[in-house]
């Protein structure tokens, strides 16, 4: 049986990423993407810590994608100076950090699927020296934003050509798993339309971890971007897209209590494990003990069952889980701790908690 | 139909949190447990704050309950001196933040359910002019922690009584929903046999939102532990504890997107709303729309569906939810907004993401 690190150094419940794991995600994916010619722009949601983006960049990453203002300015302030906003920004407050934003780096685009949006963001950049360059959303089967056609795709762009500060760069979508033909299709329409009404679609933008290793089945696509490749976790796991020995952070829990046969409670609840199940069933897998279960969780508590007849733990025993969605585990921290062989340290999850 | 305020001066998405009601809830219950002789004891969980937590004390509360250290910490910092850790302290670093915390306020008791716990606590209070006082947990049907039967609880109490630095102080249970008849059996049945060895047990703790009108029903209760009743949320109006009247807390969302007939995508996603379900169905209520359902959550946007034909809502219009859960929407956010009239202003989550 695998025994899990102990680290008596760290108190518990802790978020513990194995840093020689990330190297090894983080540049196998670049070669992957390198190797197609694809640009690689990852997602900061799964880490949120600016060194981790950073290294991403140095390995070859074109850029970053933050889902929020208060990310990107989070990793602006870090150096980061290519940056994509998958988000519809509206209201004069977001606009006006979004076009403060734009002014001190280098390259931010946004995307848009609405005409309220564009006009928005034409309004906050109407006197910029440069266009703010949008990418229109297009919903290619995953159900969120995203015009629905090729041809509300081509509308946009001409409504955003049409416009002052504002300019048309591509397409991006968020696909459903599986959904990489369904992104060919529909990119493969908006770029025969947009051309013959004579409007340029250089980029065109994919995602999602699942789907990661068939990035390069869409021909169309010049980009992929995507978060949890860095820390994977145990939806990837069930996914087969990636092992165990992949999944860079664990959760850090004690068992508190061996109230009753067959159960034992630990001290990581919804707090850090966060209930998301992405359909799996249970909240996390206990690193070597298949035969144990995480069947629920309250905020500070998490309930494990096995067979009444086993012993697994005692109590003060530590455990490693692997989340089921380890972005959102990120999001639930202040500060995670980095394990290099015997060397910890400790970051801040700089960018935890940025819903602006 | 109810319209939502605006709240213009507002970023979304955010929690509001209406002053009066909050004032309504906290009263109605003090009230009730002054009229049937309970002592009520605040769960902090739900709104992490401690000029709240004042408020329920002021109101005639005997203490507060915590579940960690850390957020008794922040508690204890704000001038609160009547404390209760409902959870198994276990480890040299939490045994010492524990002590450190005990020596500088009036009143601070913990639970435990093993003998390992207790041994701890013994040895880090065996030097204390005045012993800790440790209530012992009883599983009365929850499936948490807890000891499984009252002659459990006995060997603990004398387990306690006969270590040094700690004393026996009471039985403390979080029950199940409808466990108030388990809960009075299982304390009357512990509290006969620690007579008969000669233990007295002063304080016998129940707890619980769900069945907080209830709490009178058991006699044998000296004590009651409940949080969400002075924010209330969607899990209490399902069960009929609450009505819509009494949610204090909303989580004000902008429509960013109409991608298509029937679905509207918002700002506010499990960053904001969490996943936590409570056995309902969708991811909370949109307040003044019956008709729209919260059908999904990803981090950033939350997924409304209604019927296709029907156009409840604008790009940029606001809307209010009420959450299912409403202590982990707490926990999400580093500060909250206070609305009492027309004056709102922003405190922050003080105790928020306290895990340790």
């Amino acid at each position: 049986m695998t025994r899990s690190p102990q680290y008596p150094q760290l108190d518990t419940p802790c978020a513990v990423i194995n840093l020689d794991t990330v190297d090894r995600n983080v540049n196998a994916y670049q070669a992957y993407c390198d190797k197609h010619g694809i640009a690689l722009r990852p997602h900061i949601k799964t880490h949120k810590i600016p060194a981790f983006a950073k290294q991403q960049i140095d390995a070859g990453a074109r850029g970053i994608t933050c889902q929020k203002i208060g990310e990107a300015e989070i990793m602006a302030d870090a150096g980061l100076d290519d940056i994509l906003l998958t988000y519809n920004v509206l209201g004069e407050r977001k606009l006006a950090r979004l076009r403060s934003l734009f002014d001190r780096i280098k390259t931010l685009r946004v995307v848009a699927d609405n005409e309220a949006v564009i006009e928005g963001l034409s309004r906050a950049f109407s006197d910029s020296a440069k266009p703010l360059e949008i990418l229109i959303e297009c919903d290619t089967g995953g159900g969120r934003c995203g015009v629905q056609s090729p041809d509300a795709a081509v509308v946009l762009a001409q409504k955003i050509q049409s416009l002052p500060g504002i300019a048309f760069a591509g397409l991006m979508t968020y696909p459903a798993a599986g959904g990489g033909p369904k992104v060919g299709g529909f990119f493969g329409d908006a770029m025969a339309k947009l051309d013959a009404v004579g409007i340029d679609c250089p980029i065109r933008s994919s995602g999602g971890t699942p789907d990661m290793w068939k990035a390069h089945e869409v021909s169309n696509v010049t980009e992929h971007r995507i978060g949890t490749y860095i820390y994977n976790d145990r939806s990837l796991m069930a996914r087969e897209v990636c092992g165990e020995d992949d999944c860079a952070l664990r959760v850090l829990a004690e068992v508190v209590s061996l109230p009753a046969p067959g159960r034992a409670i630990i001290d990581a609840g919804s707090k850090v494990l966060t209930s998301d199940l992405l359909g799996l069933e249970g909240y996390g897998c206990v690193v070597g003990h298949p035969e144990v279960n995480v069947v629920g969780l309250s905020e500070e508590h998490g309930i494990l069952h096995f067979e009444a007849d086993l012993s697994p733990f005692e109590i003060g025993e530590r455990i490693e889980i692997i989340p089921n969605h380890v972005c959102v585990v990120s999001n639930m921290l202040d500060q995670v701790h980095l394990v290099r062989g015997d060397v910890i340290s400790t970051v801040d999850v700089t960018a935890r908690g940025k819903v602006l």
